[in-house]
């Protein structure tokens, strides 16, 4: 069946298609009740608002200057357009006139400060005016452009109102006479790429190419000799030689993306320049740009990837630094880069399921993604490491506040994650209670999914249409899944026929009342990191389903890392817990080592060990109890640890 | 026995009075051999007898002024105090009139440079001759004075030269009239304590009393309330709340020394600060500050110390963070730190011989410390991890080269540490091939050691004398030395009846000719870290006599977190390493994970295993041959690891 292979194009469902329940509707619901409006209460009280009210005076610079010449502050209109389409994603599950008003308010801020050319920034309008486009290298000035537009598309699909999506239409415009290679243009692109990948989002929106072209052109120009961070330094008056962050691999710009073979530098940065090459790359059919990523895709994630899905190891320069250099504490693993990850893997699939890169979108958003926040949408994690002594937990706000609304606005739009439809064929990425609405071949189709997934891997799937059709259903069958098994209408399958790139293909006539029945084992597994991750040696993290679990202290006392497995993983049992909103625990013979030696720190004998029993709760769901230390990789022993 | 503690005051034996051979014989030739000159090679290459020259124009601000409003070319005279007191005891072993001669020119230039009133800092008389005494806190002024003062009173005891110490005597007698409580006065203290031990040094060889009750001005002062450090920061126009390192623990300055419990902050200056308190203790029989010390030392060594004797684990404070936090790749464990705790060891031990102190002071000497210079003596590490997937090696020079002539003046003068003498006994704290001169009760003993320790136990002690004499000789009993025995004259001695505090006492009249033979088994030996330390869980660290072992990529191959050990430490055997200048490794049947798992990261099936042979070098020794891993702790199995 490979011939089928690249020739389906596949687009995400929209946002509003798919209805959810099961955790992701619970996850929604808590943004909804309180993490969209939180979003948009600390805004306000960074100062946010004063900086684009023009009826006031600024706030002038809160955040200070740094020695590397700016300030998180210049990136504050990225934190608004990312709340604004977090908004815009909860307005569909639950109406709220109170919220919509007060993002209608930004957007007539927003209005009044474009400047009669189109240009809109709030750092560069109301602080450093002399200093526009002086310094796309470090000041974000196309990120923060790029998402204002993903936030004036998101909320003009969710409320029909067009006046930040013409704003920022305007905003493209000016960008497209001001970058080029013409006479007066400037021949550049950002240093946090962004502006790329939703230009399309753009494009899609209001179908004009010139927003894909102009994508496509910053993706082309990334690299390329003679370089333009070098040049605009120069005339910039800034020594190169003085960059912050001085590679330039920190913003993948070390030489053109389609030569590019290594995953490097700020891993945000990476995971957002990837997904706009693969939405290039869908939309021009650009197999040249689909070659490269394949190649990316492999070394990051054989390489340089937590198993939680976690990116970046290091704060220094909140990226990659060698091959398997995975620390566990230490890791930053920033949730902004989990949720690049999750974008990046999702457009892979623009050109047809691959559980390849399904399976990576699931294990990243489930992780490394959604712990960065707690259960009740208040508190957010900015680094994701998979150890702590006890001191890390979620907060309240940040000086660089990225990831609450980034992972808030990707749980909350998760629907266009799970489903995408192609001429003839549906795609099922990711299970979870939900109904679909999507039409194919004229035909409107309700597809709803009734399962406890991930607690549970029974999944029942219930068709309803108009007529009858001859499409395909794609059912993603996990490369963990040992012994997924299905049934159509009651009949067993036979998956060995309908495998393509690991999902199961069902073609055939549907017709309403038709259902399937997928079963996916969900036994709990060890894991190994292969050998060269030097910080996992001898040691097991266990899995359920694409669940990274852990162990925590408010569970299992301290001393964490005295806990080493005795029995396969197979023998786990397991528990709902009522605090964690009912996530299935794994309870599991273990011993551990003796914690109280006196005033010992050193000595001959090792640390006594007792029979015991210890909890592994999921990954994301940690710190949303009593805080303490938490760990995901134990020691192994007994049989798998020999 | 224990009427005898405290009741005796030991004096470390003059440099010029140990002769050595041995291991530390050829540290201190490779010392004489390249590392002096290279000390005052590179001072110069760094322009630091510019600075002091006052015939030529100074070489400005060499090293950028930092965020926090200082640099570390501000503590350029210390490097040059330490490097001065290196050559000066390298003298004592191998004269050597051109490096003399160029230490003379350099104490000529500071003659020139002084002040009339005595003062004499190269920044601040040359760069910033504004801001004399406006920040101590932060600008290590006192700090420079004090290894000036170390410098001056090594190389007037090697060569008998008068002008440095008279110098330092000017400057520390004008320092005497500016600080103090009297009007006009500074009632400060230095953010860099350094400036007491070197005092008491200063009076030490000049009898002057008025240098000890500096000293001891500054350590009763440090911490006291108001805060000198707030009201010096308001007084010059700086917030307190901006300080670098923001909090009083940093250097010390917390509360008074008396009331401190938590060894705290900078780690090199607590090791400096209870250096000058013990010697403040032994110099006025200060049971107060001696009570706050032995508590001091247990909260260091039995919850904040590596295996190494390294401490400070953390680069961002290059202090101590939390207890048992003990990180092994990130260990910061400045060689400095690990000097400084040599220093403070063999002070507590002037209240008489306590292995207590001393084993510890040997740990650290002969690990932590003795790792921070090359077998050649060219190159240092600042940082001494426990752990190294390659990429840590010594490097020729920093911008804060503290730590070379550090460990250089340590391993040249480390007879004085060895031996230490009281009216009626002398104690021998330290083993290694050597000949030692000193006088009790009028008669002239030379005490010979003919061993090959650290490599071989036994070790054979001849006395050499004018006349008979009534004294005692303590030999320290390591407490890991299980089965040691001693022969006085070829009789078994019955240790029990003759220890104290860890020291064999043999007090008798002693005659020339006699011998004793101290027999220390040195078996490789298993420790295993306190539960608590959670970086070192299910590992061990080899030790044999008083070295750590380590494995290296060199001996071994890389993926050394794949080995495990498949046996007691007791089966190793030995082995001699010409490479390593004769030390002795340690070959033990290990384990050894598969390294080859291809494109895979995670995968539920552990590596596979296979047994091996493993070799240990001694840690101090590590990266002298090829580059590459290097891993103290390594995982623990068989029989140790259960």
């Amino acid at each position: 069946m490979n011939k089928l292979k690249r020739d389906r194009q596949f687009r995400p469902l929209p946002v509003p298609s798919v209805e959810l329940h099961g955790l992701f509707g619970d996850r929604q619901d808590a943004i909804c009740a309180s993490t969209a409006e939180t979003l948009l209460d600390r805004c306000v009280a960074a100062g946010m608002l004063r900086a684009i009210d023009t009826s006031q005076p600024g706030p002038g610079v809160v955040i200070p200057i740094q020695p590397w010449g700016g300030t998180t502050q210049m990136f504050w209109d990225s934190d608004l357009g990312k709340s604004i389409e977090t908004v815009a994603y909860s307005l569909y599950r639950r109406p709220n006139p109170q919220l919509e008003a007060r993002v209608d308010d930004i957007i007539g801020m927003y209005e009044k400060l474009q400047d009669k050319d189109g240009y809109l920034n709030a750092w560069f309008q109301r602080v450093q005016p002399g200093r526009r486009w002086a310094n796309l290298r470090d000041h974000h000035e196309l990120y923060c452009a790029g998402h204002l537009i993903e936030g004036a598309v998101a909320y003009y699909q969710a409320t029909g109102k067009r006046k930040l999506l013409d704003i920022m239409c305007r905003y493209a415009d000016y960008v497209i006479k001001v970058f080029g290679h013409g006479e007066g243009q400037i021949p550049g692109y950002c240093g946090h790429e962004e502006i790329e990948l939703a230009l399309v989002r753009l494009a899609r929106v209001t179908g004009e190419k010139k927003y894909l072209d102009l994508a496509k052109y910053f993706i082309d120009e990334r690299g390329a000799e003679p370089h333009f961070f070098t040049e605009e330094a120069i005339r910039d008056g800034r020594d190169p030689a003085n960059f912050i962050q001085s590679t330039y691999e920190y913003n993948q710009a070390h030489e053109p993306v389609r030569q590019q073979k290594k995953v490097v530098g700020h891993a945000v940065r990476a995971m957002y320049l990837y997904s706009g090459m693969a939405d290039i790359a869908t939309e021009y059919n650009d197999d040249t740009l689909t070659a490269a990523l394949e190649t990316l895709w492999d070394d990051l994630t054989t390489k340089q990837m937590y198993i939680t899905g976690g990116i970046g190891p290091a704060a220094s320069n909140e990226g990659f630094t060698d091959y398997y250099d995975l620390p566990n504490e230490s890791a930053y693993a920033e949730t902004c880069a989990s949720v690049g990850l999750v974008f990046w893997a999702s457009r892979m699939l623009g050109r047809g399921p691959d559980r390849r890169y399904a399976d990576i979108m699931e294990q990243a958003l489930y992780n490394g993604a959604m712990a960065g926040i707690s259960l009740d949408g208040r508190t957010f994690f900015y680094e994701n490491p998979l150890e702590s002594a006890g001191k890390h937990h979620r907060w309240i706000w940040h000086h660089c506040p990225c990831c609450p609304p980034n992972i808030a606005r990707l749980l909350s739009s998760i629907g266009s994650y799970m489903y995408a439809v192609a001429d003839d064929e549906i795609a099922v990425h990711l299970y979870g209670e939900s109904r679909a609405r999507f039409e194919i071949a004229g035909s409107k189709i309700t597809l709803a999914q009734e399962t406890r997934y991930p607690w549970d891997g029974a999944i029942h799937f219930y068709i309803e249409m108009e007529k009858p059709a001859h499409f395909a259903v794609s059912l993603r069958i996990p490369e963990w899944a040992d012994g997924a098994a299905i049934k159509v209408n009651g009949e067993a399958l036979d998956l060995s026929s309908v495998m393509l790139d690991g999902y199961a293909r069902i073609e055939r006539e549907w017709k309403s009342g038709d259902h399937v029945n997928l079963d996916i084992p969900l036994a709990a597994r060890s894991l190994f990191a292969n050998p060269l991750v030097r910080q996992d040696a001898g040691r097991t993290a266990l899995m359920r389903g694409p669940l990274v679990y852990c162990v925590e202290a408010t569970d299992n006392g301290s001393g964490l890392n005295g806990i080493r497995l005795s029995a396969d993983a197979s023998k786990a049992t397991t528990a709902e817990i009522a605090e964690l909103r009912g996530a299935v625990a794994l309870d599991l013979p273990v011993t551990r080592d003796e914690t109280d030696w006196g005033n010992m720190l050193y000595r001959t004998s090792p640390p006594q060990a007792r029979e015991a029993t210890a909890r592994f709760v999921p990954y994301p769901f940690w710190d949303n109890r009593a805080p303490g230390e938490m760990l995901v990789w134990v020691r192994a022993g007994g049989s798998s640890g020999e």
